[in-house]
């Protein structure tokens, strides 16, 4: 299989078509992007790492019968997925409160929270992705009342799996953002990537941000703390 | 009946307790504020009309058998509530696009919905009231699950009331803002006001706005457009 028509570059990655039609060839890209694109950077060593952690988590999750787009990695920086027509969505659990929930609601950042908090933001970036509620999803034409529960539903457990496989190594799962999309039969199953990007990792111990915080927030660089993320999926998962 | 203490001066009116700690007066106030009350100009003749207006709608949404804390209109800019212990939300119910929800999802103001959309607002304005789903209602304690499902049943009855009331007297009811509080036996009922101020008017035949975005798009004098409104009420319910 190779890599045909550019389909789309996103912000973290580019995909392209391949030979089938169901098929794409995804590759991540040495970049970093905070303020929905407006703050930008190279980053060595970025891409390799997103493409193993994300492969390897949608890997566990498959094993914990929760399907998704994933089909194999190719390369460093590439793999394939399923072709999926993206449900524009940002479907957000938040265990911990942090970043804007925390600032928005006033409820300190580092507080448990009594339950999971779901949350759906419309994916637009010219409207900066607005947060929106179940009626808005209806409104907009993006889903329906049966796929926004089954999406509701998957996010509820691949937020119990991934708990379960951080905390194995240590970390704790504050909150993240995940993307759902349609096969052609109408099965909605996850999409995208699980990444320090797209996850607020905090370890265990020290509370050290793990994940893009670091970038948006100026800690540091970003490589070695991604490369902690994937040595430690790696020691426990390989 | 007098009335006894300052309870609380809001942006609107002012409470009062009374001998009967179930009963409080309300005075409106010659005042109109916008932008959670950055904005504030002096207004005379708003403190009766909004009075006499929603004194008119609670009394008919009574007889619609949608319970409310109102109980008698005692002069020109005062009237006789329930005490209640309101609950901070702001329940929001669009039948039109127009405004924020306009602007943020990009859907052009003027342009009908296929069903009420129904919002909550956190009412604190130390943050702006922020725009809220439901599991935030529950994570921040602002009400039980029964309770928020009471609320948006009423909501919604309340809103097919409204829209045929206001469609009497030739105006759409493109959308509103109400409160709901709680009895000390724990029922939920409809508080606060239905005003210009809390609902946006729009004339059937011109698409004239008869409500507060008067003042907050400065489209001319508030009061002769409240007092066509109460004009139109009377008319047709006195
Ligand atoms: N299985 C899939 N099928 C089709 N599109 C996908 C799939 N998985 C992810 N995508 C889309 O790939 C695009 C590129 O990813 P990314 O660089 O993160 O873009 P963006 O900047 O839009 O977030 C995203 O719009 C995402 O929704
Ligand atoms: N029946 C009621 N019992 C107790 N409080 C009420 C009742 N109805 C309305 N209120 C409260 O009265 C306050 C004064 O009204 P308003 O001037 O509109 O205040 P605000 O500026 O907070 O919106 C509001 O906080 C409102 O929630
Ligand atoms: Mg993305
Ligand atoms: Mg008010």
């Amino acid at each position: 299989m190779k890599p045909k028509s550019l389909l789309y570059e996103g912000k973290a990655k580019r995909l392209f078509e391949t030979d089938d039609p169901q098929i794409l060839w995804v590759e991540y890209l040495n970049q970093a992007t905070a303020l929905n694109g407006a703050r930008k950077d190279a980053m060595d060593g970025k891409a390799s790492l997103n493409n193993e952690i994300t492969a390897l988590i949608f890997e566990q999750l498959k094993r914990a019968n929760l399907q998704n787009h994933f089909i194999k990695k190719i390369s460093k920086c590439e793999q394939l997925v399923e072709k999926l027509e993206i449900i524009p969505l940002e479907v957000v659990i938040r265990n911990i409160s942090a970043g804007s929930f925390a600032k928005r609601l006033a409820i300190p950042e580092g507080k448990p929270l009594e339950f999971p908090v779901l949350e759906f933001y419309y994916k637009d970036d010219d409207l900066d992705d607005p947060f929106i509620n179940d009626d808005h999803v209806k409104i907009l034409n993006l889903a329906s009342n049966q796929e926004i529960e089954r999406i509701k539903n998957e996010a509820y457990k691949i937020n119990k799996a991934l708990s379960i496989l951080f905390e194995a190594i240590d970390i704790r799962l504050v909150d993240f953002k995940i993307e759902f999309g349609r096969r052609a039969d109408g099965t909605v199953l996850l999409a995208d990537e699980i990444t320090p990007d797209t996850c607020r990792l905090w370890d265990k111990q020290t509370d050290e941000h793990l994940d893009k915080d670091v970038y948006r927030r100026n800690l540091g660089d970003l490589v070695p703390v991604y490369q902690e993320v994937l040595n430690r999926l790696n020691k426990r998962f390989d």
